[in-house]
Formats: structure tokens, C-alpha cells, sequence
């Protein structure tokens, strides 16, 4: 997709620097953060455009790769200080990670501005950060047609209040497993999702990293939506955001949030992720091509047919 | 399905009386078993025989459930003593169990024999029990035309000669996730369903609990099963051994086993499983009917259609 100077997709969250411990490998200094995870999702199918912060010592070849994916960085900062910086290890299965270290650094005084170009944008994601910062994105559009937000447990924890204006604010809310169960106080997904619905957006979304996800939506019914499976998994960071880029950087190209477009939206999400996570950071979506999408989404159809 | 002289499907596996824990209630003395769950799943689609041994303190009432299901029970074993028991206790959302207390009882000296109306009967599950008992059932047997069998972690650890031949000799392997990976030694589910594969059965099946299962086929290719969303699940036990008789019950009244046939086993023997889990024992299959299943089935195949 090439930038265009109006998008058709606005995505706000995190932007850092990770550094990352698998069972086979240590990288560091990758480009990492929810926002560019999702947004490099999301460029395979519409307009988008990014907005966050980075430091003076953010390497120009990550923006390079952004702008080649056709990415708009006229919402992205550039200020003095360091990028945003997160290091993480991976037990054997890849199922469990735990934080080794986290520097918010510039992101501790980001102030989102959006440009003028973006604020009419139809679509937008608030990925993971903080409700606060959200809301304050959310608040400078004018008109969005469908806004999509991401959360963790730690908002879950510490930022309840701002966190249910968020929920009651907008179409869809994503989060994962556990965080679904902790913002509900239910175990059943399903009976936390039906929770999650009445307290105001019409769709949620249950990630469940490598057993997949599930969409609740009033549209659309209930879409499961397993893994496609994989020989092997060299680093999950970033599943999730490059599923939901992937998911509302469709939706957003469909233009029309149907049942059939937030399924279609789901399959997406879901194969994007699986190639997402065959290598660090966004050096596989960095060679992906429509082919690739097009043949695992045939082959994942196949895996899924119920006679 | 009205129980038949010969049976269609044989199955053996342990038959038990099951002291459980949940987070919500403790219930005693409950019918279990993994032979008396996959029977009674397969007893909805096909003629199935029993194999299998319990004590002078079996209660009759649940061989009249048997019996009303239609399961043949010519292969039944009452013998002087007291029947299997274990105990087991689960954690908060039901996806941990520990076993509390097992007594072998009958059960140790079990000499399975199967009636000569079994013998030439197409269809043959041996669900969980030693590999040297799966082996002398399996030898009693003419030529049966389709062989799928159960394992556990106890019986890869300390009778791994006799499970390499059972694997050998059967046409399907079903197993839980960390077993797959105990067997195999590898992680992803993908690389250890092919390795199993390689050692010769034309089929794997790796269920993962709450996560669904998936078909590994030479004939039908990947097939991904996610779980049936519940809003509540009273009792897991035994949901791995329904499904697997659902699964045979139904590849079984099919008469062949083609590629649409194996993913149609796996879609019913799913929701099965599903109903099962919704109460204690065999309390829920014992009140399901045809009307029920059909219901589910068509919920479920909107829940996973692939736009």
C-alpha cells in the first residue's frame, strides 16, 4: 500500500527497542513495540498511519522499513532522550515470558498529537498503552467509524477507571486470556465475553497465543479462530499486535464492518501472526508478499473445513 | 443404536469409580473410566462392545445405563473384589488436575478375553490401559480394518517397548499435548504429530483440552479443532476419552475411513466431548439425544466457518 496523505487507518501505541531471550537465540536492539507491530501488519492491506514516539537514538532503518511497508510517520515524534526500551526472556515452550527489564524513557512524557490528515481517518487502533494516552488519541478524531483497543493486565490493575472509558468508548476491545478473566472475574470465556459486551462495545476479541483466538461480536456471532500450525516458533513477541494490525488493517480495507468482513478480518489477523512469529521482531513480515498470504490463508482454509 | 450380536466397534480400557473435586463440588463413587466415557460417546452413532473388568461393587445401576445406551456388554468382566478407583481434584479453572488416589483393584489382574462375536468386528479403540493390555486385545482380534488407541504419560514413561508396538501396529494415535512432546522430545505439535506419524500409524490426533484437538493425516491432511465455547464446565474428566469415542463411534457407522470421514469423526467425537464436560460422570450424555448433537453441530460449524 502506498502512504497516502489522508489514511485510512490510524494506529496509536508503544514504539521501543527490545531486547529478546528465546531457548535458541538472544537478539537485542530490535525494533519492537505494539504499535509497530501493528502497523507493519496492517500495511499489507490499507493506508496507515502511525503515531508514537522515539528517541534521538531510534536507527533511521527502522523507519526506513516503515516507509517501504508504505507506512505514515506524520504522526510519529521524534524527541530527545532515549526510545522507549524493553528486554524479555522466553521459557523452553515459548508459552510463558517474563520481563527482564523495562525503560519507558520518552515514552514517559509522550503527548499525542495527530496531524490534521489523520483526524478524519475512518479506522482506528489503540493498541497497548495506557488508557490515558488512548482516550487522548481517541478524543482528537472526529468522526472514526470503528475504533479498536488493545490492553494489558497492568492497565487492568492500575488504571481501572480509565480503562472502562476506554471499553465503554469504543467497537472492539482485545485482550488475552488471562487479562480477560482478570478485568471480568469470570473463567469461562465465553461468560467473560458476554460481560465484556455489556459493558459497551459491540465486538471483543479473546487472544489465546498459540491455541489462537475467538471474536464475540453482536454482528457477527461467535468466530473461532485457531492457530495455523507451525514447525516452529522462533519469537512470539508481537503475536498479538500483529494480529489485531492485521485484523483492523483489513477491516479497514473492506471499508465496512459486516459479519462476513470482521471474520474475514479474523483470518487475516490470524495468518499475519503466523508468519509474524517465524522470526524476530518484523523480519519476516519485512519479506512477506501477497503470494505468501494468499497460499497460507488456502492452505489454513483447508485445515478448518467442517464437513 | 440398539446393541447388536456383533458389534461393529470394540473398545477396552479401564472402568472405574471416580471420587472428584472441582472447584464447586466433590462427588463420590461417580462411573468412570476411560472405556465407560468413549462407550457411551460412541453408543450415540454405532453398535460397541465393551471390554473390560470390574468388581463384585460395581453398582448395576450403571451397567442399566450401559445397557439403555445400547452398548454390548457380552465383554464385560465381573469378577470378586473391588472395581478401579481414583480420586482426583482439580484447580480453580479446571485446567490442572492432580491425582488424589488410585487403586488398581481388579484391575491388576486383568486378563482381558474377547467373546468370539467381537473378534471379526471392523472397528477396534483401545483407550487408555497398558500397551500390554491394548497388545493382547489387539491380538485376539481377526482383522480389523481400522485400530486407533489412547495412551497416557505414565505408560511413555515406564512401558515405552510396548507402546513403540502399539504405535507400530495401529492406524491412529490419539494423545494429549505434553504427551506428544514427552513421546517425541519435540515442541511444536506440528513436528512431533510427524515424527509419530513416521513410526506408523497413517494418523495422530493430539487433543488439547480446553484448546480443541487436531488430526494429523496421511488421507485427510491437517484438521483443526477448536473446543465448543461453554459457559460453564462442571466436570473435564473423561472429555478426552469422549471425544475419542465419539470419534470412533461415528468413523465406525461410516463404514470407511476416507478423508471426509475422519474429519466428520472429528467433528462429532468434539462435540461430544463438549456436551460431556457440562456435568459429573456420563450424567450429561445420559440425557443427550440426536436433536441436541445436530443442534450443536450446526453452531458450531457457523462458529468456524472460514469467509
Amino acid at each position: 500500500m502506498p502512504s497516502s496523505s489522508a489514511p485510512q487507518l490510524i494506529m496509536v501505541g508503544s514504539i521501543g527497542l527490545d531486547n529478546i531471550r528465546t531457548p535458541a537465540a538472544t537478539r537485542e536492539n530490535l525494533l519492537g513495540g505494539s504499535a509497530s507491530y501493528a502497523a507493519a501488519a496492517a500495511s499489507f492491506f490499507t493506508s496507515a498511519g502511525l503515531v508514537g514516539v522515539v528517541g534521538t537514538d531510534f536507527p533511521r532503518r527502522h523507519e526506513t522499513l516503515w516507509r517501504r511497508l508504505g507506512i505514515n510517520l506524520r504522526g510519529l515524534q521524534r524527541v530527545r532522550g532515549k526510545t522507549f526500551r524493553w528486554s524479555g526472556e522466553y521459557e523452553q515452550n515459548m508459552d510463558h515470558r517474563r520481563t527482564l527489564d523495562l525503560q519507558l524513557n520518552v515514552f514517559a512524557d509522550f503527548q499525542p498529537k495527530l496531524p490534521q490528515t489523520y483526524r478524519a481517518a475512518p479506522f482506528l487502533f489503540l493498541a497497548n498503552i495506557s488508557p490515558e494516552l488512548q482516550l487522548r488519541v481517541l478524543d482528537q478524531m472526529t468522526a472514526p467509524r470503528f475504533v479498536m483497543a488493545d490492553t494489558m493486565d497492568c492497565w487492568i490493575q492500575q488504571a481501572r477507571e480509565g480503562l472502562e472509558e476506554v471499553i465503554r468508548r469504543v467497537d472492539l476491545l482485545t485482550l488475552n486470556e488471562s487479562e480477560a478473566r482478570l478485568l471480568t472475574g469470570e473463567t469461562s470465556l465465553l461468560a467473560a465475553a458476554r460481560q465484556i459486551l455489556r459493558r459497551g462495545p459491540a465486538q471483543v476479541i479473546i487472544k489465546r497465543g498459540e491455541n489462537g483466538s475467538v471474536l464475540f461480536s453482536d454482528i457477527a456471532g461467535i468466530a473461532l479462530m485457531p492457530a495455523y500450525p507451525l514447525e516452529s516458533v522462533v519469537d512470539p513477541t508481537g503475536a498479538g499486535d500483529t494480529f489485531a494490525g492485521g485484523f483492523i488493517g483489513r477491516l479497514a480495507a473492506a471499508g465496512r464492518v459486516t459479519a462476513v468482513e470482521l471474520r474475514r478480518a479474523m483470518l487475516y489477523g490470524n495468518i499475519l501472526a503466523s508468519f509474524g512469529v517465524e522470526a524476530f521482531s518484523l523480519d519476516r513480515l519485512a519479506q512477506l508478499d501477497g503470494r505468501q498470504i494468499a497460499d497460507r490463508i488456502r492452505a489454513f482454509r483447508r485445515m478448518c473445513r467442517q464437513p
